[in-house]
């Protein structure tokens, strides 16, 4: 039996199900503590807790960290879909500085989803809703069906 | 004696052993097993060999990897003059897939290094050449010293 | 009396009585026929009716004439406040084909403003708001006071 | 006889050959004043001498200007290939202000052409090689052959 067939609810997988299993197999966003808020069709919400080993050479938040944490719920959102999407670029804002015990809260939506091209708007903020990158990815849909 | 006393070649730090001692004390890079390889005024080669806690759910080396390596480099050559700089933007290509057991090289070139804003390109390839990601950033120069 | 002095409302001259005021001695956006509809502080709205001037060679609207009408919101919404600023970073999807007698809306709103970098997302859409193009901009306040 | 086949040399068109001629019939470029100046497989050169008409509300050369030149060359140089590209997604920086009588010289070149995703980088500088600004580019191959 696949993890697809054995969900929390019984029936079949839901987006927010399929989403939440592909986070919690992403080795990079485990690695960085990245944890799964919620999701659905074109859109996913994640959290991140800034602790030491996110600090760069001058004791901030590195620019790594907020990058990858918008670039994965990029990632799931524009994996909402039936199939395998790969980003194929991105921009991102560092508009105030991160601090260690700061909350990140990153949420993708999805501006455009056309046969091959997506484009994505991803926020990140802290926990009071404080402004801190504004990202944006452009997704190309491979048209391959998503893996269990 | 502070570690900007104390260089290898006994005399006053060069730009590039301060760069590696950046580098060197950077959380985030090292989590990541960033290596320095080299720099001077403006400019910084990193490398990294891509691992399994690199990966993302479809097991190819996640974007925020890629990132965190040019994002590197490129806060290396915007930090290579006297004073502090900090990442306001950033953009990136992700042009080909990259895989386990691959060994990304990052170089940081400066393209303008005005009084307050300097922007910066970095290519991103593999170690064969093979071209990964193009990376552009922009760096705001606070006047601050650099801190030992 | 300058144009600052005679404004319509007899009063001091509004923020939205200034944009419009920049906005109608801007050569590039008239000779293109952008069109003010309405702005405040850190925010403008533009509109543009695609014709055949602005056709590129495979005979649909130019990237430059989207990017002009996006660029030229954030142009407004940041220089909405009391002194000079410039934009130094912008990113631009185009998501859908623009065609002749097509009409563009831009919108520019202020995500942050710092004492020196303001960032600012503009969404271009048709009139029946089809999104166009999502376009990020960051912008560098030089201090220096608005001329008349 | 279609333009095609008439070209200067009297035998098939050469790519620079085609992409002079898909620059001579692009309205906005015209508009501006756009001349082509040499291109080839995944390559391409622009000029433009910046006028009154390009002015900004500031008296400065408009970034809607500096953005079409460097998207026109980027253009050229994804359309250099057999088929329809166009373009998803661009960055440019600001690094220094262009002044009426400067001249523009854009330069566009191939980083990555895949079967679907392209990726270029254009500089563009003053006639003197001053860096005015770094643009990057994807562009989408259609697959569809390009018209007469």
């Amino acid at each position: 039996m696949t993890s697809k067939e054995s969900t929390a609810s019984g029936g079949p997988e839901t987006i927010e199900e399929r989403l939440r299993r592909l986070a919690g197999r992403d080795n990079f966003n485990n690695l960085l503590g990245i944890e799964f808020v919620e999701g659905g069709a074109g859109r996913a919400e994640l959290r991140l807790k800034v602790g030491q080993p996110h600090l760069n050479f001058y004791g901030y938040c590195h620019g790594g960290v907020i990058f990858t944490l918008a670039d994965a719920a990029f990632g799931l959102a524009n994996n909402s879909r039936e199939s395998v999407s790969v980003a194929i670029d991105a921009h991102i804002t560092f508009a105030n500085p991160v601090r260690e015990g700061d909350v990140l809260i990153a949420r993708a939506t999805e501006i455009t989803a056309r046969r091959r091209i997506g484009t994505y708007r991803i926020e990140v903020t802290l926990a009071d809703g404080t402004p801190i990158s504004s990202f944006s990815g452009t997704a190309y849909n491979t048209g391959k069906p998503i893996p269990d």
